[in-house]
């Protein structure tokens, strides 16, 4: 067959890195329940279940016996996964403890691979390097204070991990893409700092006006001066964090899981504290916030569909790129296992917005 | 582009066969009527249609002229097929026999590739080597007795050949997949025999109790020593029989036809004798025939996704696969033309059911 | 994973030709207003938009900064093209006139490339390969006549370049994909004279009967001598002529676009002069084209499919085939390079229609 039409002007290039030997996030607490829970992570097909006292166990999503998906089957007795084909039965570390209608026990031990978990601040973590045992932990979210509102939310996104974190931490396209609902008043003149060492890479704003949107009205009346920040923390931690004034601050920790190549699961950690009870403001930012992630997944999608229909990116930046070229070069590096080798880079931008 | 996520474990090797040189179902004799009918047969796409005296004759679906399929054509005069698009019209062996608006008779005979075609009791088999006179005739189905009720239906599975017959002959996933429709009363020490011989694999069962489900109470209410037999038959028959006492004998001979590597249809006969009037039989089985056979599908279908999910199988086997693996051999040695070197071969095994 | 199964009598041959130093139309002049949009033309994917003074510009559709399409965004100001992600703005000739938030003036220039455009008559030609100045011009339909009523209509067919063209300007097919529809009475026999140059291709047929159809006879009621032509012209124009007696005049000349290798859009132009005021005969004569072009569609699309089915194409031309073979000879050649070294060919065929 005629090969299919290329257009030109591809590099071939995509922006996507699979580090399978850290930590992620595969669900919320709540969302495992007696049933078996599939999750697939770093393109790894898991099976999610609790186990003997409620202990949350994950294992490859297929049967070793004749290979269905063992999210199909049940959790039986005391934790047990059961296969719904044949009924052969799993511990949590993979063991095989049951295989019905055989007399005699097998010599040969048999197993499915398991993966790492950790259950914490009601986020499952995985680990989906299988049958490892992980010499990290889990991100642990240091406590943003006391008297904190914490609401999490699960989103999900048809882009690469490095297009939704970069996204998600951007602050140009705000005025564009969310015209109307974040920024998008005067323009200031803004002094950005960039700070990237062995993990992460952070970004620092100096001189932003308060956000002239709802949010911003809603969060601080008077104004005031707000101190910005946006990180990205290996493998896969968004965080955004602001300050305004002494009453107001703001941090939202997303957790994301690349599921596939180009298909990214966020579990959103906001943790805030206002003049206002945590629950009224909640209310009040919920659906604004879901209408600027709406049109982030949308625009997202629109970007992975041409990387896909040009065969490859071309990106172009700029020194208003502030963190993407930045995480895409730590997911590299922590792709091929030479984190840390690097000086601390530092360097500070002038723009508007 | 970088290549999509591929999971750990997986061997590459799926079961399918592709055995062109046999004999396969393609419909109902009753299905092939005035109007030209499409099957894929081993992934050869066939047109069948009735020829002078309503003899059922098999084309390659494709127009020599311009390649659009003669199914979407039509049955003219006595008996010929034309193609819906430029009206060229062809016999039951494949000779172009008109093209319209020609003046002169064309000197280069021009035919499409047929398939032998044999109808027998209200089977259609075609033999999808095209162009070949087989030297093999199409299965024959020995009598099953006098006084026998005859059902035929036809079903689909999303699984290949090997997967859809070891599912259809195996017994040890009825106690789960088909929880409560089936087995799964008081367990019992049942003895297997299996027997592999040039052709055929059959596994004997003896000491099996009647079976507890609804099934078994309205077959044998009197309960009774139970006979069963689970046979394959190169190159896609599945036979499964039961005795029940003296009265009651029940045949089901499902011939399978490999549309393509992972679809299966599978006409399945069934003959039957019991105390009660065959018809009435028939109309309480059938409901719980298509319950189980809908179970079976659904897991067919995921184990197939997931084959593919993987990039392939690995299955682990142990002594209560009676019948798979021994298939799967069967199927590979036709495959490469190599049947009946090896002896017959017979085993014993105890398990619980 | 075992390669898919493949029919037998495959060549692999795919009449698929792309040829991108040509015009195309990639729209009517009333469907480009103030938004932009989004266009395939071989396979290059454009955004369209209007300029200053309402110019209409074409660039590759996709963002250099982050590779989003451009056709997402808006035109503002003086018809600058802005970008919906982050507002960068383009200029027709594609060069980037803004982006936001950067202080400095970027002394890199940055550009998307840009496809040659010319608007005429109502249609908005482009030249899909980019960055080029194009040597030649959009095909000019020279003027049919006075007092001729004009009818553009755009349809798209899911079938190659080639086979859409072919089936176009194809005879023998109208009594049997559109029996009743168009010819299909009485037979006559018909000269034909095919002839082909440098860079077209024509068929004259004399002899031909009024067309008994309905169409005929709205028409030319009192029958009459019939003249038709059916012509190619490089690299993708159909053009249908007949007249009918002294009164009746019809052209139909279609511009057709390969959106893709088997995706083709058609811009049909009739011009017509009969005894009837033009926008009757438009009214009577459009639902019955429709219809025809339904059917046309319904096949190409199945003989498109088919093709891929059997991974190529095996045609069986016969002289019958007055423009097909022709047609591709000339897309070969003028894929190529090789335009214009052949003689002129003219042969003489005589058919029943």
């Amino acid at each position: 067959m005629h090969p299919k039409l290329i257009p030109p002007e591809t590099k071939g290039h995509v922006s996507v890195a699979r580090l399978a030997r850290f930590w992620y996030v595969a669900c919320q607490s709540g969302e495992l329940g007696s049933k078996p829970l599939a999750r697939s992570v770093v393109g790894v097909p898991l099976v999610l279940f609790r186990g003997p006292g409620g202990a949350a166990s994950a294992l490859l999503d297929r049967c070793p016996h004749r290979n269905v998906p063992l999210s199909l089957g049940s959790v039986v007795g005391q934790g047990t996964l059961e296969c719904a084909y044949h009924g052969w039965q799993f511990r949590g570390d993979g063991r095989c403890t049951r295989i019905p209608g055989l007399l005699e026990t097998e010599t040969r031990e048999r197993r499915v691979p398991s993966a790492a978990v950790q259950e914490r601040d009601g986020l499952v973590w995985v680990y989906p390097e299988l049958d490892t045992m992980p010499e990290s932990s889990p991100f642990e979210l240091p406590p943003a204070g006391t008297n904190y509102a914490r609401v999490v939310r699960e989103v999900q996104a048809d882009g690469s991990l490095h297009a939704t974190i970069e996204n998600a931490l951007d602050v140009p396209h705000t005025a564009f893409l969310h015209r109307g609902l974040f920024r998008g008043g005067k323009q200031s003149e803004i002094l950005a700092t960039v700070r990237r060492s062995a993990d992460r890479v952070e970004v620092q704003y100096d001189g932003e006006p308060r956000p002239s949107g709802i949010a911003g009205r809603v969060l601080s009346p008077g104004g005031g001066i707000v101190e910005h920040w946006d990180r990205f923390m290996l493998p896969s931690i968004a965080q955004v964090e602001y300050r305004l004034g002494k009453d107001v601050h703001f941090r939202v920790t997303s957790f994301c899981t690349p599921e596939s190549d180009f298909r990214t699961r966020m579990y959103a950690v906001a943790e805030f504290h206002t003049r206002f009870p945590g629950r009224m403001v909640s209310r009040i930012l919920e659906p604004f916030a879901l209408r600027i992630f709406g049109q982030d997944a949308d625009i997202l999608r629109a970007q992975a569909d041409n990387i896909r229909r040009f065969g490859g990116e071309q990106y172009a930046s700029t020194e208003l790129d502030f963190l993407g070229p930045h995480i895409w070069r730590l997911l590299k590096q922590a792709e091929a296992g030479e984190l840390g080798g690097e000086p601390v880079v530092e360097r500070t931008v002038r723009f508007l917005a």
